[in-house]
């Protein structure tokens, strides 16, 4: 309080005391969950997923194309695009692959390692209805492709439900600014509870026509392989998932008050019920619920405990608006068989030893 | 997409081709209206004000101190803060001199430069009355000192109304992450629709009492010249305000299409209609509110308008969920007069000129 302070900035940086990042892999990085707070994820530690990096696109450069099964077929400016009316919206996107070690069994990870693949903001941009009124989309296109323009040309076909016509947006910005590179810059696909790779970044074209297209990315990818063999394709929205993030692998406990927290969504709508226990799955409890809860986002939850001191179990379980609750780990394998790499959803168990030592158990 | 792209990164960055900034004078920065997207402020672009410059806190050398009336003084670190239960909510802040260029009359100038001030986040922390109830504060306690830990040692009475117990929250995050240096890393305090200066930053003592403790900031500053040369002292809630962001000063606009986007935000709560006049003010109406409406938010609101190239004037005024109508420049000045530096929320109009040019006017 002795010597002035610093002058006003025009963009502004955290402390040089902060130093929370994402967790790098080759094609991909982490959300810290862990020291994450409220529901927004700062857009600097959104999670990241790409096939063959972040391409660097000047948007004066990029144009979005629209074209097949449409009487106008059309190719648009950025600039252009930012004339149409807009629209808002919160939303999650979560990598199909999120929480993909829970189909094995892995030692003493974090929750970032384990689920950090998911992540929510405010998207900005329009409807992607206001598009296809505007290229005159003909009655027969049921499904459209959509591909970006990183270096994999990664591609997908996005079948045209009501669900997709009432809520798919085409984003320009996120939490309030233009998005950021490796979120798709300039444009991205928004489709609110689908998972995360079909919520197309880099946007550059939109194919209407009526049938899938059978991309490389539906083949050999993305798609989840059952106990008798078969794979199921187009298998796109995230079902209800909740973490405790806080205690959570590899952190360490002191006996005494703790506030239990984590997060809970769902790609179906809202969630309803998140319950947790503490006494290794044998009773449960309601966790409040932190105002706003958004259809398709994060929620996050709260539970004070007390801990003894003494080895638990401590376990989170959500229900979303559709009646559907989260499932057992066994109950999902029973169904989905170990040999998926998608779309993992079981409870996660955490153990909390004498020691206070948080560790990921398969239970 | 013919070269591989650029790799994960630990803490992301905007593109280089985005160059949106705050607009810095000495000791305050402005937030870019024109270009935000949705209700979320980046943290980045937050608007400030500080009064000697932005300290530079070592969070583990922090305290909070509490005492006054209260049984059971205490010194808090952040640490010990953060093991409490927690709270979060979205809210806007805004500065109490935000838009005080309309009590005089200002040529060509930009929303940013008139009306940015004002900034929305999700903020994070705990409630107030979660600290007072452990420090087990006395009946008679009706106000309480906050004093910041910057050069300027700024310090607010906060009268302990049932609002306030309600709703204030000490923070230590913002957007996600922990607060930035400029809006007060550490700690801050929350006080949803309370002019800016009172949710002080830096926070280091809260000291509880049985009047206002009449601070410099609260004599010399921050009080409301009335016309009989009287002041108004507390005049603590941001009354309800909207303005058009775009079209908005210094934009240059061709005839044609255009969507009307503006913000409108109350101190009193939630913000529940927002009429448009694209005719000097004959006309007005209703604009779409973006969902979700949240109370002492930013709410966006959307019109669209096909501009016939005829000098006009446009503008906004919001209606809060008390009933309360943001005012006529005219009717606000009429009872205050025009040597107040604070609390303006009069109707901004901006006139279109034949040429596109759109330029503040004072109708």
């Amino acid at each position: 309080m002795r010597v002035p302070g610093a002058s006003a900035r025009p963009y502004g940086e955290r402390s040089p005391f902060e130093k929370q990042t994402r967790v790098v892999a080759a094609t991909s990085s982490t959300t810290p969950l862990q020291d994450l707070q409220g529901i927004i994820t700062p857009s600097a530690l959104h999670f990241e997923r790409h096939h063959n990096g972040v391409p660097a696109i000047d948007p004066s450069r990029h144009r979005l194309l629209i074209h097949g099964l449409v009487d106008r077929p059309m190719i648009f400016t950025i600039e252009e695009l930012m004339r149409f009316p807009s629209a808002s919206r919160f939303a999650f996107i979560e990598c199909s692959g999120n929480s993909r070690d829970g189909w094995g069994e892995v030692q003493d990870s974090t929750v970032q390692a384990l689920h950090g693949l998911t992540s929510t903001s405010e998207w900005n941009g329009l409807k992607l209805s206001t598009l296809l009124e505007a290229a005159h989309v003909r009655r027969d296109a049921t499904w459209m492709l959509a591909e970006g323009g990183d270096a994999a040309a990664l591609a997908r076909s996005v079948p045209l439900i009501d669900e997709v016509l009432n809520e798919a947006m085409v984003c320009y910005a996120q939490n309030g600014e233009l998005l950021r590179p490796e979120q798709g810059y300039p444009l991205r696909l928004l489709l609110p509870g689908f998972e995360g790779n079909i919520n197309v970044k880099w946007l550059r074209r939109l194919k209407l026509g009526s049938a899938p297209f059978m991309t490389r990315w539906e083949t050999s990818k993305y798609t989840d392989l059952m106990p008798d063999g078969k794979a199921y394709q187009f298998s796109l929205v995230m079902e209800a998932k909740s973490v405790i993030t806080r205690p959570s692998g590899q952190q360490q406990l002191r006996p005494g008050f703790h506030e239990i927290q984590g997060l809970a969504w769902s790609g179906r709508g809202r969630i309803t019920t998140v319950e947790v226990s503490v006494d290794t799955g044998r009773t449960w409890q309601s966790a409040l619920l932190q105002e706003p809860i958004l259809p398709k986002c994060h929620t996050r939850f709260r539970l004070p405990w007390t801990w003894d001191g003494q080895e638990t179990v401590i376990e989170s379980r959500c229900t979303d608006e559709t009646g559907y609750q989260q499932p057992t780990r066994e109950a999902l394998i029973n169904v989905r068989g170990i040999h998926s790499s998608y779309h993992y959803n079981g409870i996660q168990s955490w153990k909390i030893g004498r020691d206070g030592f948080v560790r990921n158990v398969y239970v």
